[in-house]
């Protein structure tokens, strides 16, 4: 491609709608544009990134014998009621009306769709497993929509569905052949990431797998263990049981904690350690209040709260709430006190604490040297309902856990039965039986992971796209086109030259001052970057500069071609 | 690709939904599936022709210069504000409220978003001209979807829009070099069309062509020259003013036609040419009530009609309003008489007439021998309001016309202003002034060709796809794979060679019967079908057959692949 023929439109500025590196980025090098909340136009230099990771997804997804087909933007209504899904799914669902007043959606994922093709299309075993995929345009109407194309409202997603006759079927020929196909997706667009156990959520699937981009920016935390191949989203990854409850040592005593509200500051008053402190969280679940413990050093997690029994649909209990059962306001709340109506959840960690430190239930009042058994009653449950930390021991047995931020950009999740069933999907079994197949999906976020790879391969200049993701692998610079017709002519040749050889190569003719053309260059990271220039031809060399190097190099054209074909 | 890999699924019956040919053959191979009125899945079959069709489009619009760039599906009410166009593109917009009850519409076309690209992208004469192009979803809320793919609510559309400095430019590097592009895509994609003059309509554009993939089933009627290059949409082909009136040479009488309410009918009973009967179609213009005469033989062109002054929105006159102003029934309606508060718009042709016959204004009552002067005053209006029919002089002088029917596939438009102005959209010219860009738009219903190529393109077997849209262009049939191991492996060998030779092969390798084998694939469409048997392999022959020819062949492998290649 001649860039004086294509449209490139790069910002100096950085743009202050932008709050991180890839928004900022993509902007800056005119690669999409916004043309209203979450909704992005896709220019000619984001477009080449884009379709290139739709290619190395599509091959992929190919040669493991998934099967592309496409399915409508615009869904009925009653499809979607057939499971459900048309109230579940939330106000993330765009619903349309038509001229006929007939409703619809804009689809977010096709689960209703597919299983309505798969139950017209297949009646017999013999036709299973089968493995249908798309790439399309999804619509999700998030509520702040931001983070650019992160997280936009319409997008580019890759979605599959598998269908088996057995479970077993289901996890070795479906789940864990998309999972290898994910792994090749991520290891050839040159991003490194990790697959991590996820929750199976209120789908309540057997299996599912999250595959993030690792990004310090990444919205997710995610859980490994160095001495293992463990490895899960935080949502899920099991704090393990601590020791024995050491035996009490102090007496209890109420301390005045006048304007200390939090763990932090109550630990800071007292000078003991916040893993000396117990946090109380008040919810409401199906069966009233709960109070939720866990220790000061650590956080709630919400959807292992939200897995115990009559919790599926808790909520944090209103402030009225909190005096009607403690009667105190929040920040000096605790488990000790008058148990009427109140169900005690302690964190494992929580159960195992001796002379502990709790709020009194009285304004600017706290309890230290508190102890179970002695000082009250033991918790109604024990259960692992905090997130992991660093240093944590792992869940296999094996090592610590560490942490690391990641993007979500594919899922893989053994579904089950619950659509097939729904949607009264079946296919006669090899004894002749009507079953309902077994299914997954697997979903992966193409426009993110242009964002995704951006927030893992960027510098103060610009964007260091992997290879396989740039625009284009190479660029020749032209120093004065139009000043100096040998230097075009060996310019041009030179990318002749390059295409010829399967190098994808953009020729920079646009005459521009170098150090515009170079900033240009680096900002939108075309990973190999070759300059043509009066002194270099003389000299018989071009000069040859890596994007993520710091020196250029002098290179022959022998050498500077072996350079580039190689990659 | 094996097939015993892929979906297909093809169907005995011929679907009793479908009307017209491509609609019953895309249901019967199982191409296409419906959701939804107008909203159709494309199963893998279906895609790999839809995306043979993009390949091409995609090439020639890059070959063309044009860049390729994608634009959101949901676009906000403000933009489309901008033009009028929110309210004036009526209901076949497809309007969306989101969870903040601000106002989007699924984009049918996107003149308003690439403009808005455009204001913000480009600002000089220099970056000038460009065209950017897109190949996506689009949505019209037909009000009758159907025809399958052929007239969906959903469908894939490549729209491209071409940015001009000046008038000159437009037509020479805009419109010109699309047009050719245009005439490349649709000739490699195999198909007999025709580019025809099209109407500008309410855009009022200075250059319109339609590209028309000829087929008797076509909704569109084209009128074209023999003898010279004419070649028009019948919505704009000019019926040519007719020779002189001829002196009369009867007298005015009333004829008795007691049931006779149309033309045919009087002319029968009289015993006279249709030709010479009057046809009077009662309107509302914007002042009031219009009589519109064409000959008996001829029908009213109600776009020519609506461009004469006061026509622009009119509409049929209900029945109360004809008796109101005629004081009769349909049926008998004529120009003579009581002229209170009517308009008589007579046709080219009418009004060259003499001793001509219409209705009395009474019931069971004609006239004849009618006279314009003698019998009733000449004509309010004289204009050309008729669809040609053939046989009519061509417009250019040269030759007759004929008639053929099309499905319009393409259309290129010269926009001029309007989108620029409305939209405050100006670039800087030479001389540093601000000036609204030029802009022309170019479609391709991508969709819609897969439909009109089978409407031109099959037989009682099922479809004859050209090579460049075929979903493989070669198949290898093994008779009973799985029982002769030798025949399997040859035809395997031979899938391969094919395949490294870059022939699109698919490998039947089902194991079905020949008869329901060679039925799927004469349905489906291959152009080149060959059989691996053990009686060919003992021979050395393979069973060649082209989908178009009626008898096979026996060639050896050489000859084979020689033919294969050669396409």
């Amino acid at each position: 491609m001649r860039l004086s023929q294509f449209h490139l439109r790069t910002e100096k500025e950085t743009p202050a709608e932008a709050e991180i590196a890839s928004h900022k980025l993509m902007l800056k090098a005119g690669m999409v544009r916004k043309l209203a909340a979450g909704l992005y136009t896709w220019s000619p230099l984001g477009l080449r990134v884009l379709r290139k990771v739709e290619a190395v997804v599509r091959e992929e997804m190919d040669s493991a014998g998934a099967i592309e087909m496409a399915m409508p933007s615009v869904q009925p209504r009653e499809l979607w009621e057939e499971t459900g899904r048309w109230q579940k799914f939330g106000p993330q669902l765009l619903k349309i009306r038509d001229r006929k007043e007939q409703e619809y959606c804009f689809t977010p994922t096709a689960e209703e769709a597919v299983t309505d093709f798969f139950r017209h299309e297949c009646a017999s075993y013999r036709q299973l497993p089968v493995n249908f995929y798309q790439v399309t345009t999804k619509f999700r109407d998030e509520i702040r929509p931001r983070f650019g194309v992160m997280r936009a409202r319409e997008f580019v997603m890759k979605d599959a569905y598998s269908f088996h006759v057995s479970d077993e079927d289901l996890i070795e020929r479906g789940y864990n052949v998309m999972y290898a196909a994910y792994e090749r997706i991520f290891t050839r667009l040159g991003l490194a990431y990790r697959a991590v156990a996820a929750d199976t959520g209120a789908i309540g699937g057997s299996a599912s797998h999250e595959f993030h981009v690792l990004a310090e920016s990444g919205e997710d935390a995610l859980a490994f263990s160095e001495g293992s191949g463990y490895a899960a989203n935080v949502e899920l990854a099991e704090a393990v049981s601590p020791g024995e409850r050491p035996a009490p040592s102090e007496t209890l005593r109420t301390v005045d904690t006048p304007v200390q509200k939090t763990c932090e500051d109550v630990a800071a008053l007292l000078g003991i350690p916040l893993a000396r402190t117990v946090k109380s969280v008040a919810a409401m679940g199906a069966d009233g209040f709960v109070l939720a413990l866990v220790r000061g050093d650590h956080v709630v997690n919400e959807i292992k709260l939200s897995k115990l029994p009559g919790m599926a649909e808790y909520r944090l209990a209103t402030e009225a709430e909190i005096v009607d059962h403690l009667g105190c306001e929040p920040g000096f709340l605790g488990p000790r006190g008058p148990r009427k109506a109140i169900r005690v959840v302690a964190d494992r960690s929580v159960a195992a604490m001796a002379d502990f430190v709790i709020g009194a239930n009285a304004p600017g009042a706290h309890l230290a040297g508190v102890n179970w058994g002695r000082d009250l009653p033991e918790p109604d449950v024990v259960a692992d309902i905090r997130n992991v930390v660093a240093g944590d021991p792992s869940p296999d047995g094996q090592g610590v856990l560490g942490l690391a931020r990641g993007i979500e950009v594919g899922h893989v999740f053994a579904l089950g039965r619950r659509y097939s069933e729904a949607m009264g999907c079946t296919v006669l079994d090899e004894h002749g039986k009507a079953v309902h197949p077994a299914m997954g999906c697997y979903g992966i976020g193409v426009s993110r992971i242009v964002a995704a790879a951006i927030e893992q391969n960027h510098d103060a200049a610009g964007i260091r796209w992997p290879e396989a993701m740039a625009p284009w692998r190479a660029v020749v610079c032209v120093i004065n086109p139009k000043g100096n017709a040998e230097v075009a002519a060996a310019a041009d040749a030179l990318y002749r030259e390059l295409t010829s050889a399967g190098v994808d190569t953009a020729l920079d003719d646009r005459g521009l001052r170098p150090g515009s053309m170079f900033a240009d260059i680096e900002l939108i990271g075309i990973p190999h970057r070759v300059v043509v220039s009066e002194r270099g031809l003389a000299a018989g060399t071009f000069e040859y500069r890596a994007r993520t190097a710091t020196e250029s190099e002098q290179l022959d054209r022998a050498t500077l071609l072996a350079r580039l074909s190689g990659g």
